[in-house]
């Protein structure tokens, strides 16, 4: 191999793959990102089994031929070159050198031939949406999802498409997340279950216009990503979602509206008391258009007041306050309306639309 | 205690004296700071025992009294209090309400009585210098102290005053750094040694302007370092600093002159190569006016031509590449000049009023 190209697009296409690569692997050459150069296209590519990513970077090929090498290294090198044209030429025992302005390293690379390839993913049905929407749903549902792996389906998030109509559902045992958005055209049903890392990196990734789209594809095993150039692919988590359906409800018995910011700045102060260990609740009492929120613990107590529209008796609930933080965080809107059936019942955050569902239950507290 | 303050001023405050307060501390008091208002004035105080600092904060005092509170959570309800105006009140038992706007906090403190106040420290003679300059000289040496608590001296700075020169010295045993200022004014000679950690807080809590003053006060056991209101105490490490002066010499054999910032970017790109822990050197080969350096490691190898201002002989030296940064980057000028015996003695990075001095031994290498 031997290519010249541009210092910052080499280190931009990098990054986008180095998402892809392990901090430690029990398998070495999945540390490793692969070069490859064919048909004056030069490509990289990540793998770490479960989510692997390739794109490509402008070069100009002067000779073909690809390596793997160690991908931290190699982007930490690139990044620090002194000048921007980059040449790279690699030999037969898979030895690398980088040549930028007087800058000259040497480096062992290893053959590509061990590097597991990205898995074909057959495109049946190519669904459109945008970047930044998709970056959006991503991050507003992502924190609810498990990290215990003795439950992988937790772990992951449901994406599900009816018609127009995408939905994306992420669930811990003690909340469930959910975004809803239109597409702009009808497709073939999907329901499928993507590993949350898949996801995260993928929000990383999305360089986020409005106008930029993402192709998805899915097949029974895998989830296809395609944009800008950059194809990644996840491994699909198998089995049965669960049935959110059946748990979400119309009905309340006490519904209140809150000023979103100063709701959360309050629940975020209550929270110094709280060590993360210590899993007190923050208790809220409605009453008259009132909502006195309070905290108790061993560090000292806190109590504040917030003005709210209520409707229904009065009712006093617990809950964890990192739940309500998480959720709040993520909601745009500049007043919620919760809804409470009682203390021992999930309350509900959400809008008319249903663009946005946030169940969390309650805890227990002592009065 | 009955107190009305502003929000940030009280911050503020706080974040000044927080410099002293200990991570976690065998002696529980050292986690707070106290808050003592005497006289409508307010003072808070924190105190490590190596490292004490007061300072104060506007307030309108209703009712005086004193409690010592923990300094960490205290700073951080404070910081996230809805409004400006803040109203603290305490009672006998040292419980504390803290009041803004609708919230309201409940705080267990403890009686002021146990905590260590500041020593007393006997003003003789009071020296004057800039906050700029003295954060500047700080943080351009304090990179080369010992971090080894088995050798106390090393891990402090030396501070030694002439008629109206001060020189500051920080020595590890593999290198010595030294800057040397003018003071507006003569003073008696001062010689004693500040703990490193000391002067780090102390180059942290500086406002840095130009124009604004340190008063700095010696006894044989403290320095005070008293600006903006604040007051901060140290111990000093007792003992007899290491006699530097014979180990500087103004001899030469080969001396290079450098562009600063291609020699440190070529270093910093070589350590890429090298773990933390493999302590490889970098070697630098001077001939005809060109520098090679050169690295090489179990990761791959580096070369790099510089251009230089060569006098003398060839000479080809290794060092431990840290060591070169460290100096390199707090050097001001472009262009810097290297002092060079043979390959075993010490180098010296120094400007020709020997405002600063940088000594770096070698390290052996195989060619």
């Amino acid at each position: 191999m031997n290519i010249t190209c541009n210092k910052n697009d080499l280190s931009n296409s990098i990054n986008i793959v180095l998402k892809a690569v392990p901090g430690k692997s029990t398998m070495p050459i999945l540390e490793c990102l692969v070069i490859e150069c064919k048909d004056s296209q030069v490509k990289l590519i990540a793998n770490n089994m479960e989510l692997g990513i390739e794109t490509y970077v402008k070069a100009d090929v002067m000779e073909e031929g690809s390596i793997a090498i160690n991908a931290k290294l190699f982007s930490e090198i690139i990044r620090k070159l002194p000048t921007d044209e980059v040449n790279i030429q690699t030999n037969d025992s898979f030895q690398m050198k980088i040549t930028c302005g007087k800058a000259k390293f040497d480096l062992s690379g290893k053959t590509p031939d061990e590097f597991p390839m990205l898995p074909e993913v057959e495109k049946t049905q190519s669904v459109l949406i945008s970047q930044f929407t998709l970056r959006q749903i991503i991050q507003q549902t992502i924190f609810s999802i498990s990290d215990n792996e003795a439950n992988k389906i937790m772990t992951g998030e449901l994406l599900e498409i009816n018609e127009n109509q995408l939905r994306i559902v992420a669930l811990d045992g003690h909340r469930i997340s959910i975004r809803k958005i239109q597409l702009k055209e009808s497709y073939q049903p999907v329901k499928v279950i993507i590993p949350g890392k898949t996801l995260n990196e993928i929000s990383k990734i999305l360089s986020g216009g409005m106008d930029d789209e993402v192709c998805m594809y899915f097949t029974e095993n895998h989830a296809l990503f395609e944009f800008d150039g950059t194809k990644v692919v996840s491994r699909l988590i198998e089995g049965e979602y669960y049935k959110i359906d059946q748990m979400l409800s119309d009905d309340y018995d006490i519904k209140a509206k809150v000023n979103k910011k100063e709701f959360l700045d309050c629940i975020d102060r209550s929270t110094l008391l709280v060590r993360e260990s210590e899993k007190k609740p923050i208790i809220l009492n409605m009453e008259n258009n009132v909502m006195e929120l309070r905290i108790q613990s061993a560090m000292g107590s806190m109590k504040e007041d917030i003005e709210i529209e209520q409707e229904g008796p009065q009712i006093m609930i617990g809950f964890n306050p990192r739940f309500l933080i998480d959720a709040l965080k993520v909601i745009e809107d500049e007043e919620v309306e919760l809804y409470f059936f009682n203390p021992k019942a999930p309350c509900f955050i959400k809008d008319r639309e249903k663009s946005y569902i946030y169940l969390i239950l309650p805890v227990n507290f002592n009065v």
